[in-house]
């Protein structure tokens, strides 16, 4: 049995090994062991072996000069200097809250980043000061959009946080495809097949193939086919990939950089600066509509949907 | 052969007799029209009976004396005088446009309004100040949350339109659902079943019954059921309940009142004042990267993501 302290401990010694200041390793371990204790498996400590695997092909910088090079009342492009997502993306949403509490909202891309871990963790941060939090990000291109046989776009999630009073916190977390990759892997592991609906072979036919991916198949977006309304998962998707990439000047679409896990390691041409994320959060509005906040209606909430912030879990 | 001005000068002519303005009959024609022109039927003059129905049902202003509530310097809640929805939504959009011309970005909720047309009309609106634009709106419950029974909340669309230099803009216009319940319409209509994955029945089974709806059963959200993400579409579906109905005081989820659609017309109690919308422009932020604007990058566009801009068509 192994406690959360302990994992933390561990994963922020790993940090300051490859070089991470004291703060950095900290914030990073949290950002990591909290989709563990969130259920989020595939986006926790696991994936530790790869921003190590990140630091050993000099594609990490454990010490990042971590600026903002453009900036609006309410907007600013960030540049991460190659830091770990996981320390650039706190960063920048906090500059985005700052910018929020005098301006009412703030619109934060960045660019020079990799791997943020869920963006769940820096939506909920706009929640710390009774904010609504979005954050998203671009990843590395697995997913075919709607007819294409090409992989061009990342699983591109989308995190949305909203305060609820005395309601705990809503938040809707996801991937912009049919299912994550890291849902994927876990019967790739246990040498499953994969449901009908997740991906499309190299001919861009359906597949129940998990290992259809690493064989010139694709993810598929959310809504899987055409009729179904896989058009909207890939549209999505796109403008998750514009306002991460295109906006702040990282790269985009199919020259996302890969996140270092195996089989994806061979580096991109690329087309602008690393990897991007964007960050919208908004002070609540209706500072006349009090009552309308406290009844706040969740429908027929789900776990995946709706689940206690992350404060309550580290308690 | 009717000419799209004979279109446009009939429509306006129907919401001047029931007593809007000139400007306003104007401007309403001019978001059903553009529906039409954009193949977007479904949206277009074959709503405005619709609209009379709304009138006759006395849920229609058609002078509405439209305000301002509450406004931060980058956001603003509307209240529409429940006026139409198609004349509301663009006023609401010229507050967030200003807001962001000054501020960088501008979140508007709005409450006290009805149908709005399309969502991407609104979203454009914004590209005309080379800015970002962001629609969404609520509707009446014809949707299932996973793993309910209960019709709870609207089909939810959301648009999102990005200036794009020399190319054409981007718009991406979707219901947050498997399919747009006028696209069910047209296959009842001629009398023809459903393919499977776009609603369920009564007692919650997939059917191909293209009456379901009017039956007991409900529309399914963007993924269809939960194993291809059915929870994600449900996600994206509350966001834009929450960010329309419960930030702006409008009613939301089931008490959302629904558009006078033969068989839809019942009346509800009502949690809040009339039918929300949300809107969020963003002026475009990186003004030290003109080049990456430029090169803005579209992933193996399709028809359905990526149109030409309402004024190209227009002329």
């Amino acid at each position: 049995m192994i406690t959360a302290d302990q994992l933390r401990t561990f994963t922020e010694q790993i940090f300051i090994a490859i070089g991470c200041s004291d703060t950095d390793a900290r914030l990073a371990a949290d950002v990591l062991v909290s989709a563990d204790l969130r259920g989020v498996d595939s986006h926790g400590v696991a994936r530790l072996p790869g921003y190590v695997r990140l630091y050993d092909a000099g594609r990490l910088n454990p010490k990042p000069h971590i600026k903002i090079v453009h900036e609006t009342p309410s907007t600013a492009v960030v540049d991460g200097d190659r830091g770990l997502g996981l320390v650039v993306g706190p960063w920048a949403m906090q500059v985005a809250i700052e910018k929020a509490r005098i301006a009412g909202t703030g619109w934060v891309a960045v660019r020079n980043s990799n791997h943020f871990g869920i963006a769940g963790y820096h939506a909920l941060l706009a929640t710390e000061y009774d904010m609504i939090g979005q954050a998203m990000t671009h990843a590395a291109p697995l997913v075919a959009p709607t007819f294409s046989l090409d992989k061009l776009l990342g699983t591109n999630p989308i995190a949305v946080a909203i305060p609820a009073a005395t309601e705990p916190t809503f938040l809707a977390d996801f991937a912009s495809t049919a299912v994550a990759y890291g849902k994927l892997e876990i019967l790739q592991r246990k040498g499953q097949d994969i449901p009908l609906g997740w991906a499309q072979n190299a001919e861009g036919q359906p597949t129940t193939d998990a290992n259809a991916i690493r064989n010139g198949g694709a993810l598929l977006p959310l809504g899987t086919d055409r009729e179904h309304g896989s058009h909207k998962g890939y549209g999505l998707g796109a403008i998750v990939d514009i306002f991460s990439g295109v906006l702040s000047g990282a790269n985009y679409g199919p020259w996302v950089p890969p996140f270092a896990t195996a089989g994806f390691m061979q580096a991109n041409e690329g087309v602008g600066e690393g990897t991007g994320h964007f960050f919208g959060p908004c002070a609540l509005m209706p500072s006349d509509l009090p009552t309308s906040l406290k009844r706040i209606w969740i429908p027929g909430f789900s776990d995946s949907v709706r689940q206690k912030p992350l404060k309550a879990n580290k308690s």
